[in-house]
């Protein structure tokens, strides 16, 4: 039987290689899957809109264009995946990827949501939305060899 | 005029080579048709998620873990089919597919049920909500074959 | 702060009086509750289509024209519904009820399933698709005195 | 010109008198406003799930039961509400308001965001998908004597 | 449990008097249903554009200013339904009828289609989209009966 | 035949008295008809953001906040209207009375458009996407009156 | 830029060669077009249904299992097409093409609407919901030039 | 990560050369991005409908007939776009922009407003429903730059 191209968007922390380690997993598989993600670079993501627009005034406006430009990227990569993997890391508030998640379930995404235990309490309503919590970005891949493939770890 | 490609979802039974029938009568007829269908290796299928995400605790947590993953590949795959063939055996409760049978009319999907006369009165509102309903896998084949070249047995 | 009436649809078995007891069960709480469900008199059921427009020739056709015109009832209702309670007895096929999660989940509506504990592993592609499981009437009636009012077992 | 009752939900910080705030104001100002909030008795919150099913093992799944009970009556008001503010205090993660916020947001409902100036770079993807940014509970009642009446402070 | 007003929509031949019919018939009965309907009186609704705007040039935009302006009726009274019956009488095009059909159709509306037998094989795509095909006035009554309160002729 | 209670939405130019118009006529025909506007004193419609929420800088995000304030009103009314009327007056951009056109089109509400002859070649995009032209207030009424009632001017 | 290739489903009338006209006209503008149609073969769409499935009692029955097998074809093909073309012929009721249309403007496709000026009051209201009315298949091809390249003839 | 092509709509002014200066800053960029827009002749797009189809009455119908045809155009392309560009220019009415702008924004479509800053208080009904507002084709390419790429000017 002939196969589809899966869509899974890569959402959250921007500090660490999970999605490195994901691609990185993903390629050695072989697996029919096409990455996206927000742009990662941090500095870029908190200063696009007034790197084009010009300045902006104030700090809250500064934030607001330049969220507003990401969200055209996000929006729309988050609504035209299969799959929507939301990491959260061990710090900061990291509100965007539950807004994300929130959005991916409104939209009736399948979720799966990457995260240590220690958060587990906190993200109760995220994990709740999800089809899966996993704890580290090859768990990620297993899943998504799973779904894409029907490959299980030997 | 050219050719649309037909996406066809095979939902329900997983104890006979009925997918394998429908497979070969559409390769032997060379229709433009994609197969999809769940995973049909039945403990991959019971125990994908602990395989995975590790030991869930009771069964009840087991079966769930591994039903929420089974249901990524199984929902995606059934909302973008342009057809939904759902097979219910002679054995076994088979809610799953009757579940697949409800969300698919659910989404406006056209289903072909496939069983034996012996369950027409309690399929009686699945086949309701059905355009066709067929015996073997060979009336499947045709169908498919009427729907996307207009070919009739002859 | 004033409030809202819920919809709740009651889903699946009619051989037993589980409806009735949710019913008492919200009467006596007080519960800002319309229920509704299907015709539960099994010959009606299955002989209203007939009965209204006359023979339809062989059983299949018989039973086709009543699920049809139940589904006038079922689908209106159902996609009308805040809350879908699916219950399950111990007894026959029940593709019905499965059948009816499956067209709930697909629109999004959170389910309550009833079922005893022996059909959790068949049932687990639906109970993976549900916001909860219960094991009797009583505990639907706390689940839906705590989502419409906050109100716990104390 | 006959009117319009509305229907706004208050998600968010349950720690805080904020809510009763913005409904004695709206009840001071007379406004046509039907307020609705999730379950904020937080250890009612935490444990409704086991309350009323019973034990569910781990505390990954006795949080999963509460959170997927709550999100029956959160997600049901959030969806048929007009206007969404969604509250982060000064404290915790607060993740399930962020989810709440991508959730209306995908639903195209319009929200207001209330929070410090603190959160402003952390919460700027949310405060990018809402209509308005507001300080403190009277600025909410100020803007929904002006959504539903026209009515702005002299 | 309490009751649901049904809204039924009675599409189709404006030359004999079967929404009369269905009207006395659902009074008798005290069914809880409102009816609604085109404008039925034939040359109101062949003039109505040019009557209010003016005259529209030739006659084929005579027609079509008053087939817009009849639409925003229809269209709206026809979406809101849980109903739609549909009338084909023995004589005329009666296309509008058809095309309100598909309309219904394609909004996951259920249709009783309401024509004597010598229409059969030019309506088998109608029927095919329908719930039930009465044959008389009664019929229709019947089975908003059964469908709205359970109740059958005995 | 019970009566539905419509409501209409009156979008678009506002230094003439044409909603004043619209709405007498209404309540001298008795029409069961329910209206709904913008805010239309100017001043406030300009500065609601900044008046509730504080200054926003320069004049672009002092524009955007009370724009996006008054899109929490006109966004939600105009969703929920059976049908729009939009007016073009004799001056000015009136940008906003064409956006909410289009909105009203994208989400399949039946427009009725009210403008004198001099803006047709300059709105012929906008009225070709509605169900009706209208040249003066009275027009429009005389519309509602034949939608809601089948009644025609004699 | 470069190029969509544009989906186009031409529906109704099959006793005529208009369908190998519009063929022939895009094949010799080298439009960018998929042109899709329903089984034009009319024994067959009579009797596919019992062809595949076996006897289905009487007549009515035959004719209704035959047609929900079509309408797998067309319901697919209509829903996925960017264009609907509706020829409506000089005898037959046809009904199946108002139904199409139907159902078209209720997914809000642009429909061109292909009959002589003999059926245009009876088409009113299908003519109201269309983009344009032709008279010829050259002038449908004509729109077609001008809809995909902005082609006119000169 | 391998790329998607996205699909972008050039809407609004048709008297300068915008659209070739963001065509050209794409192709310089290498962009992946296919661009639509709608027919730029202005005659032609003024005289289609008459063109094609005869004669249509007085200059409304003829305008109306045009502008519907070009509808099919624009609102199927609109429709598909991932990214919505709208150009206000100095001079004219340009109320099918804001049209655009409205059924763009009703279809929850990211918007770039591209004009100059004397339309600011006038548009900001469009602007405060945009992504951004940009003031020359050369932010459009260095936006889309970044949405598609990550690419910022350095």
């Amino acid at each position: 039987m002939s196969e589809k191209t899966w869509s899974v968007y890569l959402s959250g922390e921007i500090h660490s290689d999970w999605r490195e380690q994901i691609a990185q997993g993903i390629e050695a598989a072989g697996l029919p899957i096409r990455l996206n993600a927000p742009v990662t670079v941090h500095a870029d993501s908190d200063d696009c809109g007034p790197t084009i627009f010009g300045p902006q005034g104030d700090t809250f406006w500064h934030d607001h264009s330049s969220a507003k430009l990401n969200s055209i990227r996000t929006g729309t990569l988050l609504a035209e995946a299969d799959v929507v993997v939301v990491r959260f890391g061990e710090k900061y508030k990291q509100w965007n990827a539950a807004f994300d998640a929130g959005f991916a379930a409104a939209l009736g995404k399948p979720i799966i949501v990457l995260h240590p235990p220690e958060h587990d309490h906190a993200l109760k309503e995220v994990d709740a939305a999800a089809k899966a919590v996993a704890r580290d970005p090859a768990q990620v891949v297993q899943a998504l060899a799973y779904v894409t493939r029907g490959e299980l770890p030997r």
